[in-house]
Order: C-alpha cells, then sequence, then structure tokens
C-alpha cells in the first residue's frame, strides 16, 4: 500500500500516460481483494487446450496489472504451461498503446509485466464498449471486469437537482433503473456467448450495498452530494447557467444488490435461460487509501495536504462531466470553472477533513456458465 | 483511384489521425491489387468454425480497410455468415483508437467500417511486434501484411556513405542481409505456429524485383540516393555533423525475390520443415499516385504543385529517422534543418519533375502452412 501511495504522489502532477491508474490506487485494492475469488473459480474451469482471458472495461491496464500478473504466475507455478490469450476492452478512445507497454514492461512496473515475464502469452486489445459481443461464441475461459459496469449505455435524462442518480428524483431514477437493466441484461447475455461451457465471468462493480452505502459514501460527507452542492454554488454566483447545472449528470447508475441479483433469481429470465448462474454476490468496502494514509501520518500531513491527495482521485474520473456540461465556452473558461469547483472541494476537506473520504463499495460477483 | 486521391489531397496539412493513411495511397493501391490473392486462398482453406484473420504492421489499419471489407463482403454475400475475430498487429506505439474507430464508422470512410456494417465481426488489436507470437498456436485462418516486413528487428550498424541499404558497402549490405535473413525466419516460423494446417498467410512486402527495381527506383531518378544526396549537402553547409549523417540509417532491408524465397526453396531449412510452402511469389509495380495524377493534370497542375503532394508521402514515412540522427538538438533546430531537407527535394522536383516518382515496388508471396 505505501509503495502504491508513494507511487500516487510522486506522479499528483502528471497527466498524460499512467494517469488513471496512479489516481486509482483504491480501484486496485479493490482488484487485487478479488484475487482469491479469480483463483478458486480457476481451480474448477474445465481444462481447455488454450487459456482466454479478458478484462473488461480495463482502461490502461494497470489497475489490474498485479492481479493478473499474480494469476498467470499460480498457473505457471503449477506447471500448466498453456498458451494464454488476454483480450483487454475498453472504448475505442482508450489509451491501448500505454496498455500494450505496460504488458511488455516499456512503462509502469516491470516486476507485473507478465507478457514479458511468462512465456505464451498473448495480450490483445478491443475497442468496442463491453455492451457489445467482443469476441466469438465460446471462446472464453475467464472474463473479469473491475469497476467498469456502473456506466451506462445511454443517459436516459439529465438530472434537474444534482448531478449524479443516487440524488435523483423518483422519476428520473426510474429511468436510471431502467437503462441499467436492460444494459445488464446486454451485458450478461453477451458474455454468455462469449463463455465456454464452465467458464466464468467474475465482476466487481460500484453499487450500492445492503446498508445504503456507496462510493464516497459509508458513514460521512457524501461526496457526490458534495458534487452537486458546489456544482449549485457555480451557478449561485452566476459563474455557471442553470442549464449547466443541469447537464452535468453522470452517466452512471448504482445498482443495487438485488439490481445485480435479479436475472438470476428469476429462473424464466432470458439471462437464466442462456445458461449464466450466480455462484456468489458479496458486497465489499475498499477503504479510501488517501484517507487512511492521511490518519497514519497526522503528525505530518496537514489536512490540506490531505485534499490535495483526495480531490485529485476524485478528479480523474469526474471531470470529463463537468467539462462537458459547459456549452460554448473557451477552453481557459472551461478550465477556470472546473479549477474553481474542485478548489472549493479542496477548501472544505482544507477547513474540516472529518468525514471525507473516497471509500470504494463493490458488488462483487462471480458467475459461471453452467450449460 | 480518383477518389482516393482526392482525399489524399484534402487531407495533406492535416498531421495525426489518419495522417499514415491519406499519405500512402500508393500503399493503399497496392494492397487492393492483392485482394484477388485472397480471394483464391479462401477458397481452398479448409472450413473451421471461425474464421481468424490477422493484418501484421497494420497502422492504423486504414490502407488495408476497403479490402478487409470487400473480403468480408464476399464472404457474406456467399451466405458465410460465421463468425470472424480479426486481429490487426503493429507496435504498441501505434494509434489503435484510430483503427477501432476506422472500423466501428466513427472516423474515416464509413462505407467500408466492416464491423458496423457486418454481423459477427469481432476486431481486435495486438501491440507487439510481428518478429513475435501474436497469438495461439494453430488458430490462424489467414494473415495477411501489407508493407511492413521491410523493417529489420534491430539496425545490425549505421551506413557509412548513404542513408538506405540499397546504397551500403558490401560489408555493411551483409550485415543487413544476415540481419534480415534472420528476421524473416523469424517471421515465418511464428506465422506458421499461429496458422491453422491449410491456412495461408499472404503479404506483399518492399522488395527488389528482377530487374533491380525498389521502391522510388524504377528508370528515373532515385529517391533513396536523393535523400542521401541532400542529407549530404546539409553536412556540406554544416548544418549537419558528419555523424548526423551517419546516423540517418533506415532500420530497412530490401530483399530480392531470391532472398525472400530462400527458406522455401531449401526444403531441409527451419521454415520448410515447419510445414509452410510457397504457393506463389511474384513482383508487382504500383505506379505512383500523385505522379500519375500529375500526369493527367498537366493542364492545371505546375512541378511544383506536384512537388507538394509528392515530397509529402516521402516524408511521411521517413521523416523519424532524419529527426532522430540529429543530436543535442532542440525540437526547433530539428524541425528547421528537417524542413529544409525535404524542401531542398521540392525544389529539385519543382525545377524539373521528370523522372521523379515514388513508384513502389512489391514482392507478393502466397503462402500456405501445409502440413
Amino acid at each position: 500500500m505505501t509503495d502504491t501511495y508513494l507511487n500516487t504522489q510522486s506522479s499528483l502532477s502528471m497527466k498524460g500516460s499512467g494517469y488513471y491508474s496512479a489516481k486509482t490506487a483504491g480501484a486496485k485494492n479493490a482488484i487485487d481483494k478479488t484475487q482469491k475469488v479469480i483463483e478458486n473459480a480457476l481451480q474448477t474451469i474445465p481444462s481447455n487446450e488454450i487459456l482466454k482471458f479478458a478484462d473488461f472495461g480495463s482502461a490502461d491496464g494497470g489497475t489490474s496489472q498485479e492481479m493478473w500478473s499474480n494469476i498467470i504466475k499460480i498457473i505457471r507455478d503449477k506447471g500448466d504451461n498453456r498458451q494464454i490469450e488476454i483480450l483487454y476492452t475498453d472504448l475505442a478512445s482508450n489509451d491501448f498503446s500505454t496498455l500494450f507497454k505496460t504488458m511488455q514492461g516499456m512503462h509502469g512496473n516491470a516486476n507485473f509485466a507478465f507478457q514479458k515475464n511468462f512465456k505464451n502469452i498473448y495480450v490483445h486489445g478491443c475497442g468496442t464498449g463491453f455492451h457489445e459481443q467482443l469476441m466469438s461464441d465460446d471462446s472464453l475461459t475467464l472474463g473479469f471486469s473491475a469497476t467498469a459496469m456502473h456506466y451506462v449505455s445511454e443517459r436516459p435524462c439529465l438530472i434537474e437537482n444534482h448531478v449524479h442518480m443516487t440524488g435523483a428524483n423518483e422519476s428520473e431514477k426510474k429511468l436510471f433503473t431502467k437503462q441499467a437493466n436492460k444494459d445488464w441484461e446486454t451485458i450478461l447475455l453477451n458474455r454468455s456467448k462469449e463463455l465456454i461451457k464452465g467458464g466464468r465471468f467474475i465482476c466487481i462493480n460500484f453499487g450500492i450495498d445492503e446498508q445504503g452505502r456507496c462510493l464516497g459514501n459509508t458513514g460521512g460527507h457524501i461526496m457526490f452530494n458534495n458534487f452537486s452542492k458546489n456544482w449549485k454554488y457555480l451557478e449561485d454566483q452566476g459563474i455557471i447557467s442553470n442549464q449547466e447545472y443541469i447537464n452535468a449528470t453522470f452517466t452512471q447508475h448504482y445498482r443495487t444488490v438485488e439490481e445485480f441479483r435479479a436475472p438470476f433469481d428469476n429462473k424464466d429470465s432470458a439471462i437464466s435461460k442462456s445458461g449464466l448462474i450466480l455462484k456468489s454476490c458479496e458486497t465489499m468496502i475498499t477503504e479510501c487509501p488517501y484517507k487512511i494514509h492521511y490518519l497514519n501520518n497526522k503528525n505530518t500531513m496537514s489536512p490540506q495536504d490531505y485534499a490535495r491527495t483526495l480531490i485529485p482521485t476524485m478528479r480523474s474520473w469526474s471531470e470529463t462531466v463537468f467539462r462537458n456540461a459547459l456549452v460554448d465556452r473557451t477552453e481557459r473558461e472551461i478550465n477556470e470553472i472546473v479549477d474553481k469547483f474542485y478548489n472549493l472541494y479542496i477548501d472544505e476537506v482544507s477547513n474540516d477533513p472529518e468525514g471525507h473520504a473516497m471509500d470504494y463499495v463493490h458488488v462483487i460477483m462471480d458467475i459461471e456458465k453452467a450449460y
């Protein structure tokens, strides 16, 4: 953790290649905790001639690299030298060059550059969204996806008095739920086609746990409410328009455990009929690594120091929503407004850090293509 | 041809996305002419459950897009709806985002966006050089490669009195030949592993034909000699150092037909033993599209107009060699020197265009994994 944190620190000012991974130490920790589920699954997957893995919504591959490297090491240490194809998928605009370089040891942590460190590993990429089928029928041994499927394939409406569906009104929430249910079915049906019989799809997704907790909302301040409050403040100050306030709507849905389970619990659903069964479904909290580091280093870190590590990690994945909400603005105006927006959050945390954090709330599912 | 040319024209000033393809209309024409060879091969390849294609050294996929689209259309028009996976390979630094967008119809000519226009097509990328094995054993139905394998995996030496192996002295040429032979064996052995039994590898490579002709050397001025002459002129003028002159050495080898054939003609070679046989080997000249356009439009085009279309196409693939030859220079100096270098060529062609062109000389090989 310390190493990860230090890496994150040293690259805080570095945008561009590797930026996403460095900013998302927590996402990495959540993945690392899932390794056991994958190890267990691999013990029961039928033995095919080749192993075909996929990492859906992988971004630059940085957050899951260590996990995949560990899994491959376990396979090889057992004397299993089968050829392994691993397909990384994300949108076409994804930084596949950094991804390929990372696995070859030309970027990032060479200790986990598994393409270089092990034999017979073939790393491929796919620039098509995971709402579609991405490879041939009956070819995938084990699919994995981390922190990616909360993005819905289209935004069903703008949210009028908030920025995120967790704060939407009932009718807005209904539209998001409908879209998310439809997407979840599409995602699963396509994975069902791709998987070999006995293959597994293990995913950890942002969601809402049994206690109603979700990302940045685990007891203290609620991150998305803060985004909303500060964005509204910019409207109140006349810095952005009401339409720009409304435009900032995350194209995301945090599914509840029930929503995730629904197609499996219904034996007549298209998902169940396609052969998929749910082996396990659990929720998991991964504490904000920035918060932990701050609490362990209060003697040397000021609240402002903490704010200046916490807010950038939030900014890394949320910034585009606020940038794109702005209408007919110059690049310079956009930069100024968005800087101002995140600085409000930094100021608030600097004044009183208590209860501010970005804890992760994941729903871990182990899905089998049983028949 | 005219359409292609116009597309090329309109984007002459556009660098970045699609730049490579727009500048390489001739490379595209050469590929289009190879389509028949691929069509013929597909008629005899054994019928597998899925079709797996690969395009080795594809760059952004633009030059071969129409050809692949035509091939897929022919397959589908026959009522063959098998799933098709196509793997595009190039170095990790390649622009895979433009490639993926192109096949999905988000970039370039949507008429040939085959992933969008046909069903059950899965487009994947691989950022590892083709000197290595890039996918599982016994999985590739048909591999293709155009104008890519003249790059040797490492530069065996710098060339002292020229910029390209076609102008190197005997001892230098020997080193390049040795490297190229070794690379060719490695390339073929890896394709042999990847191919299914009965699968085909069809490649069109820059090379030297039976009459000693090669790229930009088909009877008139010799392009690489001109590069060399102008680069030497900059040295003579004190603009670059002698070391910088020498540093400009293309990491390329133009193989002769004999060199391409050698491992097949020897039945005891590792290639032959691996099961590869050569079905056909031909040379092909593709006339410079800029030259043709100029000859057809002499009434409206000046020699200078011609020079200003011809030299950029040369510059698109050669510029990095000259940039990287410069030592301890600022970006601004590098730009100035390289602009000056290509302007010398523009001036020469503007003064007398006769005999200046970049005709393509390819060796087309149809290789079968026979056993």
